[in-house]
């Protein structure tokens, strides 16, 4: 899981995130700012925020820094500081802000890194990398932080987050970011766009996940729903 | 399963079909033509072939007609011929051709009749489906009878056919259409590209499917694989 | 203003009829079907509601049948009688259903009958339009009757529908169509898009339409304002 | 307005620009290099007909440096640069080269460094802009120096440029730049396509700009013209 | 080469036509309609103009019904139709108006039933077309009546026509549709464009193809030109 | 032909490079790492690998670094370095891998930096490429190292490699790749996609080019082949 800001996992996929940890899987989130550019909050609260957020998502959770927000550049130096994050965990699947040019610069190049990165870290003769042994990730699904974020050329997997608890938690995890609530705009349209999704997926509420490879399945016995209500 | 001469399901995604037949999954095929303007074999033999197929790959059969073969047209007339199969079958997943426009023309028109017809199957005020009660598939999956009728704008899906028991199933299914083995290229290119798809896949063999609408889950457990090798 | 069904124009893009006729624009609407396929309602019913409604937003309506409710067909004689009806009524602007092809089939063909129809509005020649003198409109607006049916291949122009009355208006005009409410899906999934595409414009309620032409302009003065909050 | 080169406004937009000028709308050029990789010219030269062009259209100017022509580079600093001068300006309207790949590398990198300037002007934080206070803008249009550089993917406004007065200030603009017209190709090509898309919309003249967001409006009433003459 | 209306080869591709004549190629039009639906001309005086048109550009001429000027629709029997035709003359190469859906529908219908018709002559089990032969073409170019017809997403080819005596056979021959010329306006259109890509080319003038599959060659030998002056 | 690690040329496009050398036409390898990030083989090896390859297919060959294997970066000194290349070959066509993003990151950069390279080549003002004089390509194509890297938005071109000295050369010039054949899936793979285009193709054998620009050709008489099989 990584995000350019500390709260753009919370707003982009926080449903997501909470529906997989009810299920029980372990979870880590690389942070990679701590929000100094934005207009409200300082860099040492919204990183206590981010915490918080985390605990309560059931995440663990570590902060990198890629040139300072709003100023995240697309160096093979970036790629390579995730690619040794990625070889450390060795996730299966991993979420990144979907690589959509026109949002927030630092979500489209965090986008990049991470698919690079993604690669990289299975290269054996990488001298940067050497400590620790290669590893391939299994799937990397983009996400959206903003509807203009969602990419029109990848297919579209709706997760269901429609239990209680799940909505609960996400929503209580996206308060917890109090700095960023002068407005609650931003709960707001996350809220908004899971329930449109919900609407369309035949649920209550619902996030959207871009694959960014083919999916591979054994059967189709796994993909017996869709997004099929209107 | 729906297939506009009497071979497309075979060459198109037999494979899969042999997948889910293995797996113990009930599968019917509705193969719109009987392969009468095809430069070999005659309309009663490739019936007789096609029945021996479906037996081999573990599914029932029937025949409906939509114009004849390279007379198919987008009537509703013919969408509401669908849509009772579809009523009456009560699939939960439904295969079809794609839709890309480049390819043999009744594909391009089955394709977009049995899209059609899945949304009206659910209508309960049309007159002409009253006898049998309305249905809602779950999805609905496109297979490219050839590489140049892969959709670019849909996600795609690689199933893993590698299984020995599969291909031995598939591969004879399509030997069965002994009238189209005046060269065995069509087989070829089959097999190529399953071959190509598993490379991709880091499996022996896979068949690519590109779902209709977003693909709905209850968590990415049950998306774990992508085709990320090279 | 062309709808396929009773409903469709109210829900698709009634915000924008309410604004236009706020502003008092004369706006008049064809009704292609009386919804004779739809699970509820009776087409004497949905004729009664589809007039009060469009009475509620200062519209005046007919009816036109081109084939019936899930039998709409793309064929010349359908879009002569469209292009009849654009030569009486003399309209500037014209909005029809999006050519999306995956949504409803009716609402796909009669985006494509308008769009034809808008030409051969035009020609001197045709017989059938003899009696009426050709008509150019100035620009067709294409609305999206559901998410899946926003084309992403033509520009969005986001129209600020806030003020309470039009939104009051429209909720109203939508609500007129009691046979189709034994659910609120579809109203709560059309305010809840205008709600989203709200935040996305910096307002309370926004609806998209997609311009099927360059607009053209002269000067920028009138296009000041843009989408830009995230 | 930014260009990247000395002539690139004028060639790309300089129609616009007289239209706007002519309207008496306040106009300010940022020209981000001197011309100095060109083939022909002096970088003080050059400086010299871009002020006059500039005076010529009305419309005050200034240099500012990203690397040198055919050096631009995508980096923060250099978004950061822009975005002071958004802030300082305050500009309703930006203009800037589209982002098309396959064009001159620079106009590339300034459209992306112009929209991410765009959003940078708005962030409290920056420590670089503190001294200035944050700006929104309200719309961002592309323009594209060459057909190829035309997106296909947003929406195409025309802005007519017929008037006499301002097509003569606009080759007027054009003709300044002295040292480029070694050919008249470089005009030529810029009057051919206005006489194109003039003639799609028609009117005599016509530029297109591609804006970067939804178009958001009060009423359809502004946008009564469309380019539908074939 | 097809045409939908009896200007619609010299206007689209007149160029290319002209240029291959010059060239000593044997090419014959086929005309789908007399252009009765037009504002200006009458069926006869059509077929007259078309006549000498195909003459002066050194081309056989023979006329066909797909259901009229503005009638034309997408059936079957009407691509056999086609297809005879094909059977019967044998070419190599065909030109057909591109399938892109924003223009003139005679054109869209006709771009399809063409490239449906390549296909079925193909086929040897067709009852309407037993008499003759099955015959596979080798290549499918679409050409563009009007700017807004030109498809991107298909390669593009720019054929040279800059020598004089083909640019004025080409013009010489749309100048013969006399009753097409109350206003110059098409003429222009065409020229004006043939000159936008020859700047774009680097020659006088040049006219776009669109290939329809993948061009198929021994070496690059014979691809060594291509437009990137700009 | 440039290549971004010592074997992806050879894999890429080596049979396009085999028949143009059988061919007779000079061909020049620049390859812009060592392939020191691979899991196998070592700099000193992979070069000297690369060298025998190179001479095999009867290629001149020079190594340039764009800051090392996994390392590439998009930046104008780099694009200088290659467009210096470019001036002292003095190309007409040119290749480069395409610039889909989803591959390995060198790959996409390196495909950037050449189709810059190939502009700044052409621009006299240049002070790093001042002691070689400007030279303009004819055309560039993008290849593909893997399927994935196939731009679906360009123009396809199969060259047919049918010929058995062709094929010959190529298969030994990957194999002479010895420190990648741990597994022979490379090499499988591009067999593999070799055997399925020329199926498209109607050949034995194809590799596919994308051509960066419109081919502009004289006549249509040299395109008179198309991927029309199936």
């Amino acid at each position: 899981m990584f995000g350019a800001h500390p709260d753009d996992i919370e707003f982009g996929c926080g449903g997501v995130i909470a529906r997989e940890a009810v299920g029980g899987r372990p979870i880590h989130f690389v942070v990679c700012s701590r929000g100094e550019a934005a207009s409200n909050g300082t860099p040492a609260g919204r990183e206590r925020e981010a915490k918080r957020a985390a605990k309560l998502l059931g995440a663990t959770i570590e902060f990198v820094t890629l040139g300072g927000d709003a100023h995240f550049e697309r160096r093979p130096a970036f790629a390579m500081k995730l690619a040794a994050i990625i070889r450390r965990r060795r996730p299966g699947v991993v979420l990144a802000p979907s690589v959509v040019e026109n949002q927030h610069p630092d979500h489209v190049v965090l986008g990049h890194l991470v698919r690079d990165a993604a690669r990289l870290a299975r290269f054996g003769g990488l001298k940067e990398l050497r400590r620790v042994r290669p590893h391939a990730i299994a799937q990397l699904f983009f996400y959206a932080v903003a509807p203009e974020a969602e990419p029109t050329n990848l297919g579209r997997v709706l997760v269901d987050i429609s239990d209680v608890d799940v909505m609960d938690r996400w929503t209580a995890a996206m308060n917890l970011h109090a700095s960023q609530m002068r407005t609650r705009n931003y709960v707001e349209l996350q809220t908004t766009r899971a329930r449109l999704n919900g609407l369309r997926a035949g649920v209550e509420y619902a996030q959207p996940l871009f694959p960014s490879d083919a999916l591979v399945v054994d059967s189709l016995a796994t993909l017996q729903r869709g997004a099929r209500r209107f």
